[in-house]
């Protein structure tokens, strides 16, 4: 693997192409933290993986446009060449471009959206980290904040059409549903889609493919993802939540992000920090339930701002726990600081 | 007095046991930024006193368990002594353990979710403080914060009910009632209870309770308080408010909080405080009633959240004025750090 | 004009009476981030015929009254000298009482609330400024926050009749209208009413003083602000939007502002700056309609609220630009300070 490893890098430093496809890749492995092609590889076959199984390969090609506009308005806005290089510029792009093919019905002004909405996070990647440097990094907030406005604003524009948004509507009690205790099946489809659902894809194949690639680059990371899911679905079980959102994952992505940002990133690993990432997993699956809940009278979906909210918060009291050494020194870098 | 206050801090020193009950009694009390534990005991018997003539004891319970969780969980995180030992990890505690108990149905899942929101609002609460330690501090944000996630969540969640929440609409203009003015009477309630409510108890008993507590340790925070509320109750009497919610002190714990805070923990006393003060104590009342408009869509209260608004916006341009200088050296607010 | 600019100059210095004129004009001014009397008296008489030709002189009373009371109230603070005679603490007040005396009706209660939230939008002001100090400036962030919170309030007050407010109402799919293209005597009506619905007025002679206004002192400012007007009707019409929103300028005087601060007043002008302004421009239409959305459930109009997001979010990664070197060197921002 590093005999490997160190040929591609030869590659990136001998071509500027292939330089070019390595920012991209490490863009698509840097939605789950990772910082290496090969995962980035992975993840885009899972991505393209999810697109066709669910009939949308248009979702996969509008991931690649968005990173690749991403990557290229980094390069002409001349940002610090480690992170761009790293990806870091990259992966709320490739999300910008998922989420909006997910959510609108195709046409042309879909893929004006899609660039738009691609450089425009990079923007607003470059200004949250530089507004978060003190404490923390920018995950992916600019995502969420880039995809929410160009969401909300179709409801104005008669050229986009919102294909599975949500209807809004105001807040009203939940109805009990009858109580079918979930089957096991139930369960592990749960945590496997929890795990795909952070590329917006419901399948257990892209779930295995993407825990392939964080396996690759960190073994540890693979774990905290599936025992982060393992988690938000016995959560969200335990408080009654629709079985449907549960076997679908849809309350346990951002769970899943939380959980590897909190116990393999940005903490040095203890006993102290697993307690501690497991209470902020298990808050993400209320701070999720309570952002579908908040924005339902907008008709839009929360995205992974559950996962943003209660990582920031549990990042802002930094001086409980040691932070990872493995940041060079030298560096100013958002994220992972 | 001072003997009694000497002889009790000897008895601290000596015993663990002691020592933590201060640290809770001074808990309850900080959620009107008293560091004594006599003005806790007080507060907690009106806390009693309101839980035992609503019918819901279980509430005063939640408070308590509420404090004790704040407390070990912080001494968990390992924070600084002198803060915790002054009861600041404990207030939000506190109040999110009787905002949950209050807003929602009796059982098991209930105190799942007091214990939950307690640890979670030590979490937020260090985070806020870091987060606003350059002008401010950080009031009930983390109560306000937490309670509203883990109510949010609770329309997604079957095994909760919002017994006491109020049903979500769309915003509608106000429905002007018949001109019925005030008696004197209602307005005097409406002052008490503007008190009382700062711990959610509709009582003029706990009001009086909870007065005799702020004098014990500040007469000045027991005139702010109650000039406070004859503020906000004739400010809304003026613009039109509902009678019922004037009466029953729901537009006027938030400017009480409002007006202890600026006139007398923040800013060293002065005229020109004392206007600035009633300024942001009359603009509290305008952010309350905005603040029950917005939250109308999500079927949540408001809770706290215009005192915590207002007080920062007036707090941060802190050139104005001087700081009080009663603060000790070695910390940069008296509250929260 | 160099020769009447010293003359009105000498005529501050000696008397207090002009240099509070001064101050106000400027205050005017600085709505569209000019410090000069003249381009402060020509916005008045925008505002002026504006008011006069919808048939509502209040409105220019109530702007008048509410620069005064601001200015009054920064001089009652204390606040610096140099951004005070810059008019920069009575920008958002005039803005304060025109958009009140505009979406409410008239009575007693309503001159109260201009009072009010003049005087509260220079606290909001001074604290803004401070928050955002390390990166940018407080726009017109104070103005948006209190005319929200008293707009909603109003709901809440059978003493406040909000004449002018849109109805609440969740979220819908926004209905496609016949395919009318505009006319481009329609399109031509969109550029001027964006230009002078930045002072809330749907008015071309409102508009052409406006751009009278900004020419006597910047040229380049008059042109973004026309450049960005079109681009504004341009991508609106692109994307779909309702014809008489876009007429009206409804969609194009947040764009308007967003054009003029970053092209002319942040970034030392350059093709790369302008591309970037075209960029954040473009963005802002998209916000614009996006917040209209998203403000539906609260039956609050989105006031320049658009501008100021979106220009924070291009104003923070500074380290992309060269920032303007017109800013005195004793100044740490242009605007506010």
């Amino acid at each position: 693997m590093e005999k490997l490893s160190a040929k591609w890098e030869r590659l990136c430093a001998a071509s500027r192409i292939v330089r070019f496809v390595d920012m991209n890749l490490r863009g698509i492995a840097q939605v789950m933290f990772q910082d290496n092609p090969l995962s980035g590889a992975l993840f885009l076959a899972a991505i393209g993986w999810g697109s066709y199984a669910a009939g949308a390969p248009r979702v996969a090609i509008a991931g690649v446009l968005a990173v690749v506009v991403a990557t290229l308005t980094a390069q002409w806005l001349r940002v610090e060449q480690a992170p761009l290089h790293s990806g870091l510029y990259g992966y709320n792009g490739v999300l910008v471009g998922l989420a909006l093919a997910t959510f609108l019905g195709p046409g042309a002004l879909m893929w004006v959206y899609v660039v738009l909405g691609a450089a425009v996070s990079v923007v607003v990647m470059l200004g949250t980290a530089n507004a978060v440097k003190p404490w923390g990094s920018a995950l992916t907030f600019p995502f969420v904040l880039t995809t929410w406005l160009l969401l909300l604003a179709t409801y104005g524009f008669s050229g986009l059409a919102g294909a599975a948004l949500p209807a809004g509507n105001v807040v009203t009690a939940f109805q009990p549903y009858e109580a079918s205790p979930l089957k096991l099946i139930d369960l592990a489809q749960g945590v496997l889609q929890s795990i795909s659902q952070v590329f917006l894809k419901g399948s257990g194949i892209a779930a295995l493919l993407l825990l392939a690639g964080l396996a690759v680059n960190s073994l540890a990371a693979a774990a905290f993802a599936l025992a982060g899911a393992v988690v938000a679905v016995m959560t969200a079980h335990l408080f009654g939540a629709e079985s449907e959102l549960i076997a679908g994952g849809l309350l346990g992505f951002s769970p899943v992000l939380t959980a590897i940002a909190l116990g393999t990133v940005f903490y040095q690993p203890s006993l102290r920090v697993a307690a501690y990432t497991a209470l902020a997993t298990v808050f993400t699956v209320i701070a999720q339930a309570a952002l579908n809940v908040a924005l339902t009278p907008f008709a839009i979906p929360a995205l992974t701002a559950p996962f943003v909210l209660v990582t920031w918060l549990f990042l802002l009291p930094r001086q409980c726990f040691e932070p990872t050494k493995t940041v060079p020194a030298d560096s100013v870098r958002p994220y992972p600081t």
